[in-house]
């Protein structure tokens, strides 16, 4: 890509009763746009009959966009079926534990259908042909958010069984490996395997959903193959890569935000076969505004390939809770590119008038008139044009690493913490107080970890541990780094299956303490504040009690320790805290891995990295309604959006929902 | 109908285990009752077998009335099926978006099953040849609370599709009219149609619900048919209308009340085919006895006609939560006369020993023997009997409407304003202030509206608004009315599709405001209370602001306008707000159109009318368990009930739950 | 049984990965177990192909235990299925109202399916057969925890109708007895007989429950004679009878604790074909531990066979919850004996590796070691090695009985009093404050109830009550019995219809007082306390009122009435009031009963019986984490476990969570 940053819109003209692309593509141009990503979801509308093709509104789209200069992403449009290909062949939509899926919603196919893959492959082929040659297109996104939809059917079902065999060879070794003798559920025939649909053996399930991840990728892969065929070599090849989705409201309104881990597909996975990562974010605005979502989901992302990736999909005006105070869109959109996005694209361009998402809303409202949120997008776009070669490409060293894991994510689904705290509750417990301490971190899927890399390692409920993993982080510690681990950690094997000695399991030496008891805290107090959810009675040998438990009973455990150990240092937290208190523990865990600790914190925000000229930028973030001063942290700076300089001490004015760019003056 | 109220219950023998008509009979008539409703449910007692009758229970009942000089109502038995219907063709059970319903409960009826249809057919005919030849059968109720049951079922579907080839013309049209392109849903031939259970268009899910209602009206149509074969001109065709049902407590407990419009059936279109409309309304009691209830469900029904109407079922002590505090019973068959009602029946006569509505109880306890409630039935009986011709055919003209839709409920649905809101809170919002206020209105259906009747129409939430109509009011506010709309009113069309221009759509001119941006209100205040669950931005062009939010970012916007347009003023009221911010909205637009405003509010309810005399009834209702004094407030009045007169400004004493009913003295 | 306390646990070591059964078993004989029970749910272990029969880890056990000088208890293996018996015929798996149960859980069996019991008959014949020869195995239990498992099968309906015919004769008895006139579901013909997974009476629904708990009896039975064929006379048969399970907590975890009567399951019919009762209690810990379960299950237990019984699992560290504090297990331990337990089997010997019941936790952790919980157990073993002969055999002869009746149960939730107040929730509201002022009963079924046994009879919402039992309360009354009971006790008949007159039927003599009026409380009050749930209005005639109503149109009628009726005095509780109300009725009934009332009330508890010398034991039990001191209420006891002798008056010292096992010293 160049060195300039994509800004753009989904755009959906197929919607509208009239043909608007003239003015919408003015509009777009006024406001510093320079991309469009289109077609994903428009199955129906390409191939309105089986086997007869209309690309002519791509066609108007296409014909519009190199005459105004601007860039179109081509999407694949598999993730929403026509209605005809599930009537040709029911088997399209998936069968989940709830039965098989009706059409209507996006999304719920059997991936795994050979009807479904050749309509697919077909559709694919026509439109990348089609579109491949332009030279304004920049590149494509195969299918959209692709998850395994909760698929039980029996093709998948018989290519489980297939894998298990191959895996584990022996019925008897299967068995072992996920305690089937348990409610004689252990098989002696590999034909005895029954319906998952029914399984309540949490770690059998949990490889399931493992296996179900890997089709998922697989399907990708396929899409990006098929792709690769036509594509020029300058084209990249992205996909959409979402959230663990938070719902509040009402059942039917599409609300709820992007909140943590992927349970139903791996990221890590799916992504080796793009060129450049892409994800959707969206999160909690006007008053909750707090810049966490934008920060995890980009860290995440980001970590994926150590690369700037794109934001698809960001929000503009979606539901009523969201509608942005002003400078908020600005705010969001500076959020993104300081967690490496390479640009990002609304979701979407206009409000819809009908379907599903009609309150969704995009950019323009209803009346597809100028608002509020589009005039502040022209903001940003002019900000953009002028400033697009210091802030693209913007690169991270982090040294620090928070491991996030789908197997333990499943598996604590089925031996849940508490009712009340999920393993992604855990997971932004931890993420989020770094991020509020302006420790920048990287999100780093399990099997993409490389321990050397980092001088400090987060572990939130890494539940499944496979022994291999432990002896790196064992050597990571010894080796000088500092692991912060919390309760649930290390407990069970990659099946789930508990290890059967004290916790944690191999790390023992390593963290200076075992356990063996966990109890519900009650009215434990740990550091003052209340322990919730969980306390694991923690027996500290070789290592120092940070925090001891403040209860009758329980008082003689530790509730959080420390070990020094060869060159590194091994903290435990054993229940869950206040954030005061795991503060106070990131504090001297920073310490001992000499990472230098912000002095400001949120809702003052601070992020930073090197540009593409070797300039070290850091984004200044305010995510409050209140006017604040602090002192300037840097020795000589130079902001970006002002062109005002500050040296070390200077005082920065923050407006509300702030935002400043403070490039780093080379002396 | 001659000068008499009816006064009676509805009543099964059949349900006893012994004979005791002549003491229930005997029972009835020492309470001062008139009229029993029987018949109806009874199908399985009425054909035991197919094809064989056994009608000696109707005849027992008919011979012991017709000596007692009682009147019958006969109800048609169709709303709950004996067993061998459904053994003969599973189909007569409705298919729903949950499968097809399971025999036992009542009303689960596919409308459209022919073997429904012939044999409902038969028992009709049948019972009606029996019963209309006999003086003292006064009417027919045609089935009972019928809907549409959520019929998805293939008939069904399959008559929908030619519903929407036959108004839509091409496939063309109905996604554009449903923007049907969006998720891949639209379609280019007919039979793509999906299956209507799977979809999430809530446009066209808004469609079928329409389509369901027409055919579960054109089911009481055909019925009523039948019945017109057989009855005299003097007898009555009826039917039970319900309300939307608020459920609380246990799920399996039959509890909850009426609470709002019906969803599964139009009204106006169910009425169209009868001679009276009658219904049920059923309503907190006890410290939670407001009269609303009684008072919403009498003007909605009343104003189908325009006429007095039959109010079928009344409660008598159904549940532990409704039996009535001394008084009680007898201000609520008061309450039912002011709103024009022509006689009450209750459900039931006795409390039910065994089956579904066991706890249901009637106005006789379990032990069928006197007890405070039927003795203060007889109350009302005697009363009834000395002031029945001054009290029937009470009728009125307001000048207030408010207006009812239920395909604005239906796309509401889809479309929620929040979680917590539906389609009727806002409509009871509105109408209970106006009912509180003292302020009479009809409750008029959008397609049964006539403006230019009214000097003020309400229109709470009227989603979707047709063009035709909208131009109705534009005329009505221009013409001299004043209009008074809430928030989500005129946003779209007759297929919920959002009009592409700034709300309100046609109405900007008449309102002298637009509206393109609409925010959950979170701390935003309006009037000094907070605002809630919505917040439209209102911009004043030139509306004058009533109400301005009270809002760091929001107070740009105004909250509440008011325009005097031609010779008329109209008010949008663009969030949902404290009921005093409402009622000081009520009060100036009762003044803008000149309607005297009562001095007396609740819990003081008064409610008038014109007997057939001619002369002008105030019903003075008091809801309140404390006593008051109030100054009459009109010249000179007699208080039918006791006799005293009143002038103006004289002292009238309302004791708990009191009743006084002023006649004015003609001068 | 000889004179020994049964100590031990439940024992798979089919589920470890590695064989550790010589070190289990040295473990065990380290903490003093002298049992085992093995087999149980381990179907698929001995079978693993059909007809191919494994006992190898039985015979380790077998074999290992013996030369430990253990016993064994050898459980069916039925109550899981192995899944090449589902494969085999899916019938297997039970149909419910929810449809077809999948394979995976355990227990969700048709009972009724030949080819599950022919596969059973045939586990079990070789299991038996070849254990019932080992000196030391001492006795069978059969399946695990049965119940009916809602099976709605057509087998199950067939049965049905059959029993229906033979009971009724007619359909117009069964109409009549079930009022199923009411909404048209009257029958004329034994084949309309609808499907029973819609019905919606609840009175026949009940009738459905009571079949369906006959058959899963029955079934027991039938596993009973199998094993009776091979077993010695020394040997005994057993089942684990468990109780209602109330679940807190997240919906996968196998949370919640033994609440009350078993809905599913007719205790005393199950207990006909054993030879000594046994059952499972689990229940709350650490802060929330009252004693409650454990006295109130093994009060029910007990009075079955009016013996001794087993605790074939009681918890040992379940849950996070449940990790017990210091001294708690050994409480729990004493709290079953001082039922009269004759011993107790811990669930389990270790915490499971895998599967669904991984986190409920055994004696060991999950690192199979030692703990403070094993050492606890050692403690409880060495004292009953030294104490056993002294405490095993305990017997009770109280004066006390409470009615449980699942009839009333199973009607009552179709009934239901509140949506917050079940049938259970009135029972143990009523044993609870028994059980709290230390008055000891028994807990009878009402099929069981031998009124003459006692001095006062407690009836909790005995709702169904046929007019044979009304006439024996009648005569316990007038024979000098004291009555207790509750609202809703005597409304209907044994098929849940209502009784025809005032209530309470057949009893208005007795109590002196009648009712057919009752009420939501809303802000009623009763002794100064809130009136919740429900108000009966009473009405006393000859009775006196203990307790009128606090309310301003419910103050004429009474809430408690007491009634000197012959010899005896019969108390009506005419709502759920606070358990200060309820203990100074429970007070003065004491009085009436001349059953003295004991100066202790929880959380000192007092149980007492005689043991197998004669001797009369106290135990005096402190469920509190204070410490307290008491005076001895005894003339002279010598305490067992400390050999402190004390006379009355002295003080006695409570720990926390303390234990006395007080034996009365002969004069």
């Amino acid at each position: 890509m160049n060195r300039a940053l994509l800004f753009g819109t989904a755009y959906y003209p197929e919607y509208m009763e009239e043909d608007r692309i003239d003015r919408d593509i003015e509009m777009m141009k006024s406001a510093g746009m320079n991309v469009v990503r289109i077609a994903e979801s428009t199955w129906s509308t390409l191939e309105p009959v089986e086997g007869k093709f209309d690309f002519s509104y791509i066609d108007r789209v296409l014909y519009r966009t190199k005459e105004a200069g601007m860039s179109v992403i081509i999407g694949t449009p598999t993730y929403a079926v026509p209605s005809w290909l599930v009537k040709k062949d029911r088997d399209v939509m998936v069968e989940t534990k709830d039965g098989r899926a009706r059409y209507g919603h996006r999304q719920l196919i059997n991936l795994l259908n050979p009807t479904f893959l050749s309509c697919a492959e077909r559709v694919i082929r026509e439109l990348v042909s089609h579109t491949a040659g332009y030279g304004h297109v920049i590149g494509f996104q195969i299918d959209n958010e692709t998850k395994h939809y909760g698929n039980t059917g029996e093709q998948m079902q018989r290519l489980f069984k297939e894998y298990l065999k191959e895996k584990f060879c022996t019925t008897q070794k299967l068995n072992k490996a996920f305690c089937l003798e348990h409610w004689s559920n252990s098989i002696h025939r590999w034909d005895d395997l029954p319906d998952m649909s029914g399984c309540i053996n949490g770690g059998l399930v949990s490889e399931f959903d493992r296996f179900r991840r890997k089709k998922a990728a697989e399907y990708l892969a396929w899409q990006a193959d098929i792709v690769r065929e036509y594509k020029r070599a300058d084209q990249f090849i992205t996909h959409n890569l979402d959230f663990e989705w938070k719902k509040f409201g009402a059942d039917i309104a599409q609300d709820g935000y992007s909140y943590g881990i992927q349970p139903d597909m791996n990221h890590f996975e799916a992504s080796k076969c793009l060129s450049i990562a892409g994800t959707d974010i969206y999160h909690p605005t006007q008053d909750e505004l707090t810049g966490a979502e934008t920060a995890f989901g980009g860290d995440e992302i980001r970590s994926l390939k150590n690369d700037n990736y794109l934001v698809l999909e960001c929000q503009a005006q979606a539901f009523k809770y969201w509608t942005p105070y002003p400078g908020q869109l600005r705010l969001h959109a500076y959020g993104h590119l300081a967690s490496g996005a390479a640009g990002i694209l609304y979701w979407n361009w206009h409000s819809v008038h009908g379907g599903y998402e009609t309150y969704w809303k995009g950019l323009l409202s209803h009346d597809m008139e100028e608002n509020p949120a589009f005039k502040e997008a022209g903001i940003i776009g002019r900000e953009w044009k002028r400033l697009g070669d210091k802030l693209c490409g913007l690169k991270k060293k982090n040294r620090v690493a928070i491991v996030a894991d789908n197997q333990s994510l499943s598996a604590l689904e089925w031996f849940p913490i508490d009712r009340d705290l999920s393993y992604n509750d855990v997971f932004r417990w931890m993420y989020d107080t770094l991020y509020e301490m302006n420790i920048e971190c990287d999100v780093v899927d399990i099997n993409n970890l490389e321990p050397e890399k980092y001088r400090m390692i987060i572990t939130p409920a890494l539940y499944c541990a496979a022994e291999e993993m432990l002896k790196k982080l064992d050597a990571f510690v010894k080796n000088g780094g500092v692991l912060v681990s919390s309760f649930k950690s290390f407990a069970a094997d990659e099946h789930a299956r508990v290890y059967a000695d004290s916790q944690p399991h191999l790390l023992q030496e390593c963290f200076g303490m075992s356990s063996n008891q966990y109890t519900e805290p009650g009215r434990t107090k740990i550091g003052g504040y209340p322990a919730r959810y969980i306390a694991e009675l923690l027996k500290p040998e070789e290592a120092e009690t940070v925090e001891g438990y403040e209860h009758r009973y329980w008082g003689d455990y530790a509730g959080i320790t420390r070990h020094r150990y060869g060159q590194g240092c091994a903290y435990y937290i054993g229940c869950f805290t206040d954030k005061e208190v795991l503060r106070k523990i990131y504090a001297q865990a920073a310490g001992d891995a000499e990472i230098h600790l912000p002095s400001y914190a949120w809702p003052v925000i601070l992020r930073s990295g090197i540009n593409c000229s070797g300039d070290v930028l850091h984004y200044l973030l305010h995510y409050s309604e209140e006017k604040e001063k602090i002192s300037c942290p840097y020795a000589h700076v130079r902001d970006l959006l002002t062109g005002c300089e500050y040296r070390a001490g200077d005082e920065i004015e923050l407006n509300d929902w702030d935002v400043h760019i403070l490039e780093e003056v080379r002396q």
